[in-house]
């Protein structure tokens, strides 16, 4: 089959490699119909996550079961299904509270941007739908297996309110999502931290209320100019590096959280600044599984609409040139047909 | 008046003052009942936090009201208050979230250790008894100012649910008040990390279920095995070193989240942990007025019975030795009386 591979900085092959097989009673294996390329997946192309070259890559995908092992009973090939990036055996006590990213038989989706792609617990990890959706579902969908439920994350760990102020720092796939999960979850006003006129109007679309341009202590005081004086009730840091983290607390009011989705980089934490003001911190890996099945509702109910974050489709085959798209912010996010 | 000073290292003085004055309409003037000495005035006694030589110290007391400025109308010379540490006009957005340790018009009681202190914001920051208290609930009604309201804090910002996990990392005087906040919240199951018997026993009263004596690897391990290779529902981190925070984070389990209180001194947050076990951190200062009418309830009531955190009682011309018990370890809290 063909799959995605990083052999360096800025290094993207599609190569043929065997695809994957079943090698445990757990496992499904699935053909993919959309993948796309992460943010995270930038960390890697620019040298910033070290790497073994040859590494397969690609953790979104939806697809439909082509063949599972002898203890999946849920499934069966031909079903279509979504595929949360960590894959969880949903049983756990972890997986029971609801953190399925911290299952004690965590997995993950590698190689997805490729022709096929192993689920390890597939039993515990896929949500399918009923039949195949419709062609036009495909992008929300895809988005459901990471990026959305990452910007949902985020709201929900910097507990948005019905009525509240949120801000977002980053206008990549995940801040966008980000402000449409504040926005679903009731946020009065969204204020969308972004530079970008496209990621501007999509802010906007996805129910950003207002737009801050500037970065750094500049758009630190304009935020705390449009909440007069006092801050936001929640912030979700969609970035992961130290400036955006830096931002994120400095806007944040007082007894308000941070949720953070970001892979942090070169992050320090201003924990002397998060005492005294009570701000805390909360997020990490999205239980994507968790959030799934409400999702995909809101999704298939047409009350959001993800797969707006998608600017860009190309053929697998060009999938070094989506890389290229989304390096140089040429495209927000770019989803990849097999 | 008599009021404890700090000049150096281990250098504590009991000096000869003015009195403080009404200098604004907020203010009011406490002759001091009793007051305490704070873990947190172990930082600067131990040479870790920087002073100015003479500076006054303590902010932990109780009081009757000697002269209020001519904006307070809610209290009167004779009235018993407790005093919150930190002073709050109770009317600003923070306040009135309940984040009043956030207030926009904060001051901090200073120089407690002493005959009278000054509040800055009288109105919004004092809570008051119906007459003068019994001499016994005098130790309880002290520790409402400060370390059993931290303690408390670190409950409310770990979020002990009824039924769940707490650890308590730290058994000083605001480690045993978390004791006994979790206990108090419902946790089902109390793990307190105590090496002192005295304090275990205490933590045991306070309704600690299980004592873990191990510090480090060690601590932590015995902690997993406790909670059957799970981590905690909630962590009580009540140290503020460095070692006390990684403890913390080792033991919290996926979607947990750790209550801070103890003013950090050298933490580096593990944030890629942090991120990676999906487990937050929440606390700080402690909003102790909004805390304090329920608290007082629970005190006055008989729920809890936190002066018994105090076992040592002196004059104030014995605040030396009261430090240096505190300091050795020989005392787990200090009540002073001038």
């Amino acid at each position: 089959m063909r799959v995605t591979t990083i052999h360096g900085t800025k290094d993207i092959h599609l190569e043929e490699r065997p695809a994957p097989t079943i090698d445990a009673p757990t496992e499904a294996i699935i053909k993919v119909v959309a993948a796309c390329i992460c943010g995270s997946d930038l960390w890697p192309y620019r040298g910033e996550n070290e790497i073994t070259p040859g590494d397969p890559i690609g953790h979104e995908i939806v697809g439909v079961v082509e063949e599972v092992g002898s203890d999946v009973r849920s499934f069966k090939p031909g079903d279509f299904v979504i595929v949360p990036f960590c894959h969880s055996d949903n049983t756990c006590p972890h997986c029971q509270v609801g953190m399925t990213s911290g299952c004690q038989n965590i997995g993950f989706t590698q190689g997805g941007q490729g022709e096929y792609a192993k689920v390890h617990q597939a039993e515990g990890t896929l949500v399918k739908t009923d039949g195949m959706p419709d062609e036009s579902l495909i992008p929300s969908l895809l988005t459901l297996s990471d990026v959305m439920a990452t910007g949902w994350h985020a709201a929900v760990a910097s507990q948005v309110r019905p009525g509240s102020t949120a801000v977002v720092v980053g206008d990549g796939a995940v801040g966008l999502c980000g402000v449409l999960a504040a926005a679903e979850l009731g946020a009065e006003r969204v204020i969308a931290m972004s530079r970008h006129e496209s990621r501007q109007k999509l802010a906007m679309e996805f129910g950003a209320t207002d737009i801050v341009a500037e970065r750094g202590e500049e758009g630190e005081q304009q935020i705390l100019e449009l909440t007069g004086g006092v801050g936001a009730d929640s912030v979700l840091e969609c970035v992961g590096t130290d400036q955006s983290m830096r931002t994120a607390f400095s806007i944040a009011r007082p007894g308000s959280t941070v949720g953070f989705v970001g892979v942090p980089h070169g992050v320090k934490l201003p924990v002397r600044r998060m005492f005294a003001h009570n701000v805390g911190l909360a997020g990490g890996m999205a239980p994507v599984r968790a959030y799934l099945p409400d999702l995909l509702e809101r999704t298939l109910s047409g009350a959001i609409d993800p797969g707006k974050v998608f600017d860009m489709t190309l053929p697998l085959d060009d999938v070094a040139e989506g890389y290229r798209a989304m390096d140089e912010r040429r495209a927000i996010k770019v989803l990849l047909k097999p």
